[in-house]
């Protein structure tokens, strides 16, 4: 098996500190489904991160089915929610919100995200279209930060984003499965609290930034739900063993770690990114975080590929192909050196 | 916080050698969703210890996704799933099943086992009723083994089932999840491969048996959903890193020791089963397994939850009520003892 | 093909002033929809006939559909709908409500009526087990007026229930497919602006009560789905030519047609049901209105099914067999007094 | 109110010759659902002008529901549907596809058609994709015939769609909701037997082509969903007094009407387009069948609209709209006149 390294963000168990918690804590005996101690204080920890003391917080297990269970829970049967054609909900969830029997209203995203400007446009075209009570009703905006291709939300685009949601009283979620990356980067300039001020609902993505797995969704005022709890256990995402999220996410925000644990793999991307453009490579210029994509010629990637098992993103033409590498909390720049031994043009 | 030993089987963490090998492996890097040596090879033990050399076998994160991503691609839109009315999927699951647009037709069942005429007796009604084409089809059956109630299907009602099933050309479907509680019970006399021979698709409990959480599903031999993997991920079921399912069922399959992790259980609750009775308490005579329910004087029950949380499963009268008291793999004699200790006419 | 004659209500076509209107506007054009001034009025003279003239009226084409559009509004995603074990939507309606997602809770119904202290009970015992929120939520009462046995909820029965579902906080709805036939029993005592107060959403039948088809759902008060009519839509439950519904039950309505047009099935019913009781048959005591059940010995069902199709309710056991007649707006006396004269006994 | 002519094509009632059979047979007892001789006729007729005498054909009320039924019968759980973005399923059935589950895969689409690349490259794309199996699969292919649009494929076209989808196993279905303006229009070259060669699954608009309701489902060779009939009866689709669907097709196919019924729309719409063009209009070029697409100066329009309610289509800049004019089987030459007259430019 060729080293899979760079492949995803989730090839590795979790960060010493949760995996310590969980030895520590196996043969104590609490209640299922979240309702232990661990679990509690988990809860605490992300609303004072967030600032947010009377937020609701869950936990489940992925991003799929927190995705699937969040939008299931706050649209009318006939709604549908908007979305970049290029987001996750969209293209990589096999239907699990059209399985819920709601539309994925896929719209253009330039470096996937969502603007404002086409919420606002798409929303007025269907209150002007006569015919808009034969169609799917837009109910919630759905984005993801860092989105799919790596890039981020800045904090004026996602208040502008805030205000067309407020004029058009639709609630606004955020997918941050690699949030963690996100607050690693120099260029963001949202913060935790900035999400929880201006998101009806978020998820704090755990599977790809230190857990091994685990999402906490948080609502940080209003409960959209009131029985988000049995909607969760609907979709299957009640964790039996629910204070193994708990006691993941009190380790990742005990003292801070969540807000540190990308930049390991911060560093990782930068270094390959300035390597591989040091060497003429062509490297896609949107995403800031942790994920590079790289165009490349098909027989460097072949090269590579005798050694690497790689992201295939998307073939451009017959001679090159975008290859995606992915850095993570437990990337060393070791590895990032060896990849780039692999490559010619050193 | 109350002690709540004995509320149920998924109160501690992981069997010790399953927890080693997650700790052992943290560092390494795999692909994602279950594509990993170590899921091929629990994969391969499964299939080795349930004599069906020739199956396919998933591995999900908990009982209600999974009872309700087979069911779904086992059925046609106008199929329900028989089961009893005390069966997982019609009581405790949400509407899981309903979730995904089918009826879950709920039958009469002495102990929580569902029996060959029951099902032969509600078809036959469905086939002689000249209505059957506005009504749901049956198109499928569950059964728990052991079941909510904590009873074993015998060999004997296994196969009349399956005649029944073949007779009516309707796939059997086993529910597992604590399986391995059933496995150490002297009086059970179906074995993996039994069931491997007898049903077109179960699960082999994790959660409850052992690991931090998941369940393993077989279809021994045909594979009845050509896209499994893909209704998995529609239903947020497939763990972005799979190989925590794989490593974990590996641990429990590596040397038999699935067979033998529910005899501590198996032990405690007959030492439970035996002195309460031998007390004088009403223990429920149907469970020979690890779940033991108890009618009790609720001046009794009172007694005994100053100290213990426990699970009140039906008041009988204005003076009693059942009480479930639940062993697991992690349960010591000792916790017995100190049960005991609490409860009045030692 | 032998006569069909009592086999159902909706054996015939349109009754003559109903028939007549659609032929004379037949080449006008109006728009789409039941955007129209026919469906207007038609609204509006419902509106009258039931007291409520804040009421929101709906047209839709048949009872199965009109239910599953209904219910799916009104629910929550973990909700279900509490029934009668042998209501429409639990029955014969081959899952359509578990089609959209939700359970119908089957209750024991003597009768076919769901008593007030049947939905107490049950939403009791729902809000005071522990194990609630991993279980389908109490989410509304469905009802039938007349139910699927010919019985009538009386006044008393119909307000008592609407203080369970007050102190519940669950909407009740009536399926009122039969109910010209409760208006003209002589025994009814509910009228339509009682309907209009006790329940939050009712069905007005068409389809059985004089229409060629077509059911007109009522909110009488608060519109409890906000883009009903989208929801239709998503259901497939808008007729383009939405002006014949809103025909048909503007002549139904036009001059208290509707409160009339049961009459002749209630005077066929009770010449049927007095003649049979006088010969010595076994009619069932429950049913008051259009449908007449009838437990015969096998033999005399032989001799009957030579001339007419009818319906088999229900084998009793190996000799017996509960037989319906149902009588309809078109019903003739000389009708009844053919069936009489095929059975013994006269 | 304004006269509403021209809006779409199902402003009246049914053609003379439909309404004349439902008035003539009114009083007939016939059993319901369509288990009637009326209803078995109109199969036979509609058999033997598609040329495939071994047809299951169902008869159904409304085109969304229609739709919904197929799509939902014949595509397995993680299945999507792919279509024109243009598609009714796609933009004007308020989510019905979703609502069972399924996506709609909206492809560019020229003029309203998909082509056979389209789908081709479409489905390379897939299964080139190392992700597939987290993305929803192609299942089938929804075209419409004439289009939504009013173009119309070509034998050619559909020959090379019907090439594609063999090759790539998928089931091809075409909504005939506006057939009759297809098959009465000089460019098409697609007969009945054609479709019923080409197509899996059809079905033959009857709501906008002369009855008062009711689609025509045609599984030319194969029933591909054994129990399609329940599957109508979940989706609320089957009629309960049945027999008005047959009378209706019966009408429409007994002496070949059907293929004569959309000529005078077809005369029409050709002369309205011939006066606009002449005029100086902008007739869209597109549409060669009964929906008139013409881009209007908004004060034009605005003049128009004083007499006319006529449909909005799409504003293409912040002087002019694209309007949509309908003509039917009902349409009088002397209607186009009195249009013509309310324009300027005469």
């Amino acid at each position: 098996m060729k080293t899979p390294a760079f492949l995803s963000d989730y090839m590795e168990g979790a960060h010493p500190s949760v995996l310590d918690r969980l030895v520590r804590t196996n043969q104590e005996k609490t209640p299922g489904y979240g309702a232990d101690d661990y679990t509690n204080r988990a809860a605490e920890l992300i609303r004072a991160a967030c600032g947010c003391p009377e937020a609701e917080v869950f936990f489940l297990v992925g991003g799929t089915q927190t995705n699937a269970t969040v939008i299931d829970a706050l649209l009318r049967p006939s709604e549908g929610v908007l979305c970049a054609q290029t987001g996750h909900i969209a293209v990589h969830e096999a239907g699990a919100i059209e399985a819920c029997g709601h539309k994925t209203v896929e719209l253009p995203a330039a470096g996937g995200k969502l603007s404002a400007e086409t919420v606002r446009d798409r929303c007025a075209a269907f209150y002007e279209d006569g015919s808009r009570s034969h169609m799917v009703r837009p109910g919630m905006v759905y984005i993801s930060q860092p989105t799919e291709l790596g890039t981020l939300y800045s904090l004026e685009e996602l208040e502008a984003l805030r205000r067309v949601c407020d004029a058009l009283d639709l609630p606004l979620y955020a997918d941050g499965a690699r949030l963690a990356y996100a607050l690693a980067c120099p260029e963001n300039d949202v913060t935790l609290p900035d999400l929880a001020r201006l998101c009806d609902v978020f998820y704090i993505g755990g599977t790809k930034c230190g857990a091994l797995f685990g999402e906490a969704v948080v609502f940080p005022r209003k409960l959209r739900a009131p029985y988000f709890f049995t909607d969760m256990k609907r979709h299957g995402a009640v964790l039996a063993k629910g204070r193994l999220l708990g006691l993941q996410f009190e380790a990742l925000f005990a003292d801070g770690l969540y807000g540190r644990i990308g930049q390991p793999a911060q560093q990782a991307a930068d270094l390959l990114r300035g390597e591989l453009t040091r060497r003429g490579y062509e490297v896609l210029p949107d995403s800031p975080t942790n994920q590079v994509f790289v165009r490349m010629k098909n027989e460097d990637l072949a090269l590579l590929r005798e050694t690497f098992d790689v992201g295939l993103w998307e073939k451009t033409d017959d001679s090159h192909t975008v290859v995606r590498f992915c850095t993570s909390w437990a990337t060393k720049l070791q590895d990032v050196e060896e990849l780039l031994d692999t490559l010619p043009g050193s």
